[in-house]
């Protein structure tokens, strides 16, 4: 399979399913517990903001979760940790069978995350940009007791503008400079990386969180591309001017939050390196996985809390992860 | 061309042309100046050392020297540097010329440094473990005033020692890592690179330099590593436990020997990244060159001088760069 087309720039296929799950049910798939099933890999950033959000929100009994392995082939994700290579609920070995079962002649992406209606088997919705949104505005009446408001409606305007410059620059711009097939379009896509970087330092520099005094949306999406960051972003897609690690302000605000109850405990960076330099064949054409980074930085101390604030607002941290959703810890 | 072979380790081809300059001239070829022509790369580590080990002992006028472009072919080093492509006295367009020139079925590395005799147009040796070796002792009667002694006698045992190691984990060690063919290869190089490090930064955390309280052949081997290591060993070859930047006592190292005139003054950073990535296109299809890291922390204050020494010893630094040899300052 091939991410890198010579001579051009990265373009994300941004047609996604765009079906919705709502309280009120008016494109026919209500919000209901038990009859979807959240697919995601813990590799995908766009997948883990969903396991973020579904976690803080205490949605895990109400929106079960398959796990689909790290690597995959041109047919993409498939179910290989799972006993006999199938999800025990959906009975199939690719998520491409539900895309199918959605539509025939589907030919777009298979992508993480997705959300499958059970009885049917059928892909409702791979957009994954509402899907977390939603689950704070749609599945609000399943929200675990204490759980935060991620998409506060005083905030929202702040949220969306600051998500769309983070996900053109940072979430999806780490992706344009790694499949650059140009020079050009790579120095393009890294001198908009780190200039918004330096402009989001700035920002973070007198503010524990993105938007307001609590975690939002806005902090989620930062969150699942900086704790990528050193691991495959800055060397498997050569965005490196710096690691994060070397940016003071950055650093500090993604361990803060890494070693928040539902962000760090989430992460898994075998998924993660993994996935990257395994599947992209054409930039790691050895399949070597890199041993490094050292990671035990992300369990040092932070020092934001002297910047005000508190992480879940008027509301609590999650639990503790439940055992069959453990991630290995650092 | 194929760097990496599926399935294997990495084995350096150490058949070297082993002739000797001499002072006594008993392998037909006798110290002469002018009568040389040193051939390197600036992007090459091993030819580096020949640079660095040359200007710190004034060889330039006696040993003249021919600087091949940073990126080549199959059939290794041109001369695309110099008008009409060609070497001006050695009037060749490839590198390859002068070994066919020595012999017409060499079938080995075309590699730098290497030192033509120019009277004939052939390479008299490309054994680079020796060839600074034999500026220091062979062409000691062309060096220049206040020229350091980077092989004293009384330390060679022990400078022998270290070069050992250093070569096998960490100069070529880097090599190991970045063109295994499998995993375990890699794994393998990777943890005796950075526990020959570890060991490296714990025998420089009390001692300015490797052996003795001076500069000697050690540092200078060492040194060449350590400035690729951000640039290209650490994302290109996968050397990433961290960098050396995240090194505190290597990076200080190697920040006081690129500060010390006669190192950073022949390193240059853009010949370094070119070559790598755009030779080794099977490890990086795309040819992008990565535009990081930032470089600008090898001039940053090393306080390395509080642990006594002299960097030459009883000698003094080479003075100022010849304006034809320059390279792009930081």
């Amino acid at each position: 399979m091939s991410y890198v087309n010579p001579g051009s720039s990265y373009t994300r296929d941004s047609r996604y399913i765009t079906t919705r799950i709502t309280a009120d049910g008016r494109d026919g798939f209500p919000v209901e517990p038990g009859r979807y099933r959240l697919v995601v890999s813990r590799a995908c950033p766009w997948a883990s903001r969903a396991v973020i959000v579904r976690r803080l929100l205490g949605l895990e009994s109400a929106l079960p979760m398959a796990v689909a392995g790290p690597t995959h082939d041109e047919r993409s994700w498939t179910f290989d940790l799972d006993p006999d290579g199938r999800d025990p609920v959906l009975g199939i070995e690719r998520l491409q069978e539900a895309y199918l079962a959605r539509d025939p002649g589907y030919d777009r992406g298979v992508t993480v995350p997705a959300i499958v209606d059970v009885p049917t088997g059928k892909v409702v919705t791979n957009d994954f940009a509402r899907i977390t949104i939603d689950m704070s505005l749609e599945w609000k009446a399943h929200h675990r007791e204490g759980a935060p408001d991620l998409y506060p409606p005083a905030l929202r305007r702040e949220i969306d503008a600051v998500n769309e410059t983070i996900y053109k620059d940072v979430n999806n711009g780490v992706y344009r400079a790694g499949f650059a097939g140009s020079q050009e379009a790579y120095a393009t896509a890294y001198t908009s990386l780190f200039a918004r970087l330096d402009q989001l330092s700035e920002r973070l520099s007198t503010s524990r969180y993105l938007v307001g005094d609590a975690i939002t949306e806005a902090d989620i999406r930062l969150f699942t591309t900086l704790v990528r960051f050193d691991a495959v972003y800055h060397g498997h897609f050569k965005c490196n001017r710096q690691k994060l690690s070397e940016m003071p302000i950055l650093w500090a605000y993604a361990r803060d939050l890494f070693q928040t109850p539902g962000f760090g405990d989430t992460v898994d960076f075998d998924h993660i390196k993994r996935h990257y330099y395994l599947v992209h064949q054409d930039i790691n054409p050895s399949g070597v996985v890199p041993v490094g980074p050292d990671l035990s930085g992300w369990l040092d101390a932070h020092d934001r809390a002297s910047l005000g604030g508190r992480p879940f607002g008027t509301g609590t941290p999650p639990g503790p992860v439940a055992p069959e959703e453990a991630v290995p810890q650092l």
